[in-house]
């Protein structure tokens, strides 16, 4: 197939995520390598988003692909109550890279289905059955993930599932108070947790899901003893804390997992995305050994034919090696700090920019109509003229390629990015800060 | 890893579905080929359920796997919003596969999550929130899927999403009432899901979802009339036929899809397994043209990070042609034969078997303490004496490799089996037969 005959039979046959059918219009893509990829006229585009903050190592890694390769002349695939190498691999090292209190892994297809299986973990576990999650969240859109998720892509899955709560997360750009401090943020935001807990009864409260670092809504940092004084609370009520490190664990963060930035350790880790870069759909639970214990003698009511898939697998276990190999944290560090200064730069000189979020390679630019009164450039949940559209047009013009969600643009490029390529994007999306400046504010 | 190694790792690192992890004994596999399958001491082991009935040309296809390589090559993954070759080629040879009413499809990974997304589907074209399905039936064990499902694997999702209302499947082997003949069993089963709709309030019900034929809970095959007479009621109340053909797809029941066997067209139609056989993981959702026009301009509020994996997507474009070109239906008829026949000669030998159902190479041997009363082997949901894992067991020791459930063997080989090595197998499934009939009833 051609260009214009892979998007027509793709619009004609098929159904894209999150779209009225009639707008989509995908560029055909051709071909791809580290944090670029062509369509098939040959025009080269900058990947800013990691795709969908998966692929962390880019385009075409060879040691992937490979170990693909050589899985595939083993065999692609046998059921999950058989031993594959490459599932007991797997497992053992990602147990390993955890910290010292976490026991074993229960593989999944992706995200979604890791969110979905630790709750109904925590649930078996615990006996309880109310599970916390925060407003501007995204854990999935599958019934369970959907409901733990925090924002309008809920919507279509109401109503709920019963049990589901959610709870304000620390999103101080815009909350209704002003803080004199991170800690008097901290201290305010765990007393409205605890709060919270206690009127709806700690004692069904089976645990408390939250991504580390709010990821799609807006790169969302814990202040200094959030997630701490979260633990402490845990702790305190008997409840499970569940980082989804779906997008911010496997480096992203400059730690391999984002929870190590903040010195706590979870209960329950859900992961997927950068442990196989998407090369093979891969996701999973880690569960503390408490919790893995207790499925020794107690019927473990979680499955699915695909987990563990050897085929995965195998490209996990050659994507984390990747990672530890190439030293990319490292790489992430260096870079971060070279994106942070920029993004400043970037707040500093521009009237549309109202706040800038980052850490590691995982960061937002928040769009504002004017720096004082903080109004979003878009109304939450609306964009009447399509703004936000014509923004990622204007991207799109430059060949950086990201996504963007309410007024806020990602950026978050493959963490193998160099120097010089994130230099020469970030001023592509300078010179469209500009334009904003001048046209939309 | 040697054998032990991969075994002791996969025990001490990772949770094995539906299992107490201190029971579970993975049999490491070194290689496969064809219907068999190799531990790491040479032994030859029979596939004879095809894995978790996803492999449907077994092992080691060569054309599959050589797709997976050159779509490494290519790249593995770009995100659904931009055009990938082998997701366009895949979207239209399925919808070209359906028939003539069925437009689009929506990829997702696995069988749970096209399940989820058909309800998503439904209510969100229908306005409906009111979803049937049967007891009985297994449609995955995420919160949407798994609230669907009939069986015991629910009851960890529980309480359950509010509008899942459950019916009765046509079961007529164990039903409270006998019944003269087929037609009169189909119109019982009819006039009570009227019933039950006019009950339930037919404005609120949007989707009517049902296996096309009862897998996992024991090959249930529905009586003359009974799914037209479904798509009736569905036409007359203004309900969608959602038919799961997670196991049922793909050539299975001698057809490509197991509606056909019916004569029925159902509105929405969900798929994974034998796509691909699994080799990568896919699934997908297909919808009529009437909901595929709906979301031209509604939004679908459906997504995931991998719908439609281009290198899922390969694997399936190579596994569908190689269906069609190597005829494999022709051999699926010709041996459902040679497995009815077999099937029917040990119901009449053995006092154990109570009932065969078999359609295609679908099929499963209903096990009984007496054929007169139908008291089952084991009691519904218990087996105190372990009796089922005995005669597991006893299959296992002839290296004849499937699964139970409840008091039922599931008989269900790759596609491609020759009618030399089905009557191969099926002496090893007499002579356990017989150790059932002296030893358990």
């Amino acid at each position: 197939m051609n260009s214009e005959e892979i998007k027509s039979t793709l619009k004609k046959y098929s159904l894209q995520s999150w779209s009225k059918q009639k707008n989509i219009n995908p560029i055909s893509v051709e071909k791809g390598d580290g944090i670029y990829f062509w369509d098939y006229d040959g025009n080269r585009y900058s990947d800013m988003s990691s795709q969908l903050v998966n692929m962390n190592l880019g385009f075409s890694n060879k040691a992937i692909g490979d170990a693909i390769k050589e899985q595939v002349d083993q065999y692609c695939f046998v059921g999950p109550s058989f031993g594959a190498e490459s599932r007991a691999k797997l497992a053992k090292k990602i147990v390993e890279l955890m910290p010292n209190n976490m026991g074993k892994v229960f593989f999944t297809n992706a995200g979604a289905e890791s969110n979905e299986n630790a709750v109904k973990i925590a649930r078996m576990f615990t006996g309880k059955s109310k599970i916390f999650s925060r407003y501007r969240s995204y854990h999935g859109s599958s019934f369970g993930a959907g409901n733990l998720t925090g924002e309008p892509r809920r919507y279509a899955l109401e109503p709920g599932v019963p049990g589901f709560v959610k709870f304000f997360d620390p999103y101080i750009y815009r909350e209704a108070i002003e803080f004199e401090s991170e800690e008097a943020a901290t201290k305010y935001y765990l007393t409205k947790l605890k709060e919270q807990i206690l009127y709806e009864g700690p004692d069904s409260v089976g645990a408390i899901v939250l991504e580390t670092i709010t990821g799609s809504n807006g790169i969302i940092i814990p202040p200094k003893g959030y997630l701490p004084g979260v633990r402490k609370l845990c702790d305190e009520f008997n409840i499970l804390m569940i980082c989804d490190e779906v997008m911010t664990g496997w480096g992203r963060t400059g730690k391999m997992f984002a929870f190590e930035n903040f010195d706590v350790k979870p209960d329950i880790v859900t992961f997927a995305k950068g442990v196989t870069c998407g090369y093979v759909q891969l996701g999973g639970v880690v569960v503390s050994k408490e919790i893995a214990a207790y499925f020794d003698d107690n019927i473990l009511s979680c499955g699915l034919t695909y987990s563990g898939h050897p085929l995965a697998c195998a490209a996990g276990v050659a994507c984390v090696n990747y990672y530890e190999e190439a030293d990319i944290l490292t790489n992430v560090n260096k870079m971060g700090i070279v994106l942070g200064e920029k993004l400043e730069a970037m707040k500093d000189s521009h009237p549309c920019v109202g706040d800038v979020r980052y850490i590691g390679l995982f960061s937002a630019v928040e769009l504002v109509k004017d720096k004082v009164t903080k109004e979003p450039l878009v109304p939450y949940g609306k964009d009447p003229e399509g703004i936000m559209g014509k923004i990622l047009n204007e991207l799109k013009a430059r060949k950086f390629m990201t996504y963007t969600h309410e007024n806020m643009i990602l950026v978050a490029p493959p963490l193998i990015i160099t120097k010089e390529q994130l230099e020469e994007e970030l001023v592509k999306l300078d010179e469209v800060l500009e334009i904003i400046d001048k046209e939309y504010i």
